[in-house]
């Protein structure tokens, strides 16, 4: 599991003369391993920190509380990985999840040997953990923040069954947000509709987001549910991502409560036709800011304002990750690359309208991985 | 808002000579500001690292991300705190949170001045933060993690206005358990009936934890839904926590999937019987380990196996908190305290039954914070 995500990392930090490093962030963790504890109720109440990967000269070594939800599957019995956990709830005394996370660090990590400074993510270790390193003499720290990003881009075919697993959970989502639309219902009583949809046919607890906004709403571009009512001509616009194996998905339709006002079918014909533009431009080599500029202009052209949001980004452990689709990137697509891309029309307080739309980079062009109902509009 | 939490805070840091802390627990976050952003898709994706509060000479100054979901309804302009913010999302440029908040917390905190050590909850500071606080001339640090969790025990007024409100959106769920639980339906069926009334209820979305399981089982204690069938005379422990505004309910029932048989029929009254003495106990003065030991063996004595967790425990901005009822805490209970009795009887792969109430330690005895049916059993 995951055994291409380590061997890429073994590559780069043999390049720059990492022999030992250790990653914190939970991203860094679930790409590294496939753990992927649920997220639902933020952090585990009893453990004393967040999971830890250490490497060593090529050998992985994840820490976590024992007992930890592992919505993954749990790490398989891998040659080059192993696992070591920490005391977690108990009854009988107090529970110090951070004096086992402490103790369990020092145990696997031991104190200095051989040469090259030790590589840490120092954005997500906790400190105490860093003050304990250093006592035990663990000097040079070399931080590591972000070098796993890069890597992440290329999805290996294990990523891509597990984001296809996500987006057809929003796919279902989504046909369940279409039943839903109805003058008199409110944002709220759409959303547990999607929401029941996914976990009954997920079979199990799934993290939903992001965005389920009536288009009257005077920040009509996202946010979370609430209970105002869809009245009729409204707009609505349902961002779905599901979080399920420790993937995203992600993506991104407009309803309307009756039949699309007059405005509103143009402003959604306009929207189609920069996705459709967009998606046709999507091969190996075309750089992310190109895409950006061109979708960007074709919605202007026409007279609407720009929207004030990247044009996509991609999509893995993390819901928004490289390479983002903005004015500013000049990063080149490559096969195997999982990007969004989410053109979009708001003018506040009338009405939003925003598709999207998931896209495999492929060796000469780009398979969609959404088969949700983005082109719906009810009158056409 | 809590502006009793930031006094008590005052004179604990006074009394330990600290006169500027740094806290960056999530819990303490909430319990010193009312600040509770949502946490259901984990962290925010694009914040620098958690929301800090810096405390000095009585002083509070809340940093977080610029946008970042306030679902408690934001801090109110209290005249002993302030809000300092630092860049979030942006298209225009790279992403970059954690030089936000390094920046951010280092025009706060400034150079050091005056004298004494600097407070620091240390199990949660990223190391990053540490790095930048000791360049800048920040030698001395003294741990406070823990410190604010016995100042937590007693709560405000305040609080139980949240609290009640996350009781009576348990309660909302478990009225919704007991109409979906039907032979045929699936844990996860179950859990989203009770997911979708809890947001209904509350016109917002909701965080709901716990437990949801048949006792057919064989860990019946807990955990979370799956796509097990309920089958004719399962048991079904239902066990829900709400976290709106930042803080946690609690509940727990045990409900049946047509008749329970007579063995059910014992070991829930057995159970209730345990948990009608736990509740006939609360009052101040009275000791932690006192009701654990007293309710354990109403159980034991009547030749059911011991449960293998605590008795109760402490519920405010965390679902689990001091004080903690288990055989070792020696705590006397204080009016103001709010307390969780939950004795269960799990017999693997048989059945298992667990009651739980919520109890807010009044000057003379208690009040119960639920109303669900803990008492339902069908044939009686």
């Amino acid at each position: 599991m995951h055994s291409e995500q380590r061997q890429r990392t073994r590559d780069l930090l043999r390049s720059r003369g990492v022999n030992r490093a250790l990653f914190a962030h939970p991203h860094s963790i679930t790409w590294l391993t496939g753990f992927a504890p649920g997220i639902q109720l933020g952090p585990n109440l009893f453990a004393g920190g967040p999971p830890l990967v250490w490497c060593e000269d090529g050998h992985f070594t994840l820490i976590l509380m024992e007992g930890m939800i592992d919505v993954s599957g749990g790490l398989a019995d891998e040659p080059d990985c192993e696992i070591v956990t920490y005391p977690g709830y108990t009854y009988q005394g107090p529970i110090d999840g951070p004096a086992g996370l402490r103790a369990a660090l020092q145990n696997v990590t031991g104190r200095p040997t051989g040469s090259g400074p030790l590589g840490v993510e120092l954005n997500s270790l906790p400190l105490a953990l860093g003050i304990m390193l250093r006592q035990a003499g663990w000097e040079a720290m070399q931080a590591i923040d972000g070098w796993l990003g890069v890597l992440r881009m290329v999805k290996t075919p294990e990523e891509l069954t597990k984001l296809r697993a996500n987006f057809a959970l929003t796919d279902i989502g989504h046909a369940a947000a279409r039943r839903a639309v109805q003058p008199g219902q409110r944002e709220i009583d759409i959303w547990t509709e999607i929401h029941s949809a996914v976990e009954r046919a997920a079979g199990h607890r799934v993290p939903l987001g992001n965005d389920c906004v009536v288009g009257s709403r005077q920040t009509n571009i996202g946010g979370w549910p609430e209970d105002r009512i869809l009245e009729e001509h409204d707009a609505i616009i349902i961002d779905l991502s599901t979080v399920d194996l420790g993937y995203w998905s992600d993506s991104c339709a407009t309803y309307y409560a009756t039949s699309p006002t007059p405005a509103q079918q143009r402003a959604h014909q306009t929207v189609l036709d920069a996705l459709d533009a967009a998606i046709a431009m999507v091969r190996p080599g075309v750089r992310a800011c190109d895409i950006d500029r061109a979708t960007r202009e074709m919605i202007i052209s026409t007279g609407y304002p720009d929207y004030p949001h990247h044009t996509g980004h991609g999509v893995g452990v993390s819901g928004h990750e490289a390479p983002r689709i903005t004015p500013y990137n000049e990063q080149a697509l490559e096969p195997g690359m999982v990007i969004m891309l989410e053109p979009g029309i708001y003018l506040p307080g009338e009405f939003g309208v925003r598709l999207e739309d998931a896209l495999l980079v492929t060796t000469d062009g780009a398979t969609s991985l959404t088969s949700h109902e983005k082109r719906y509009l009810p009158s056409l």
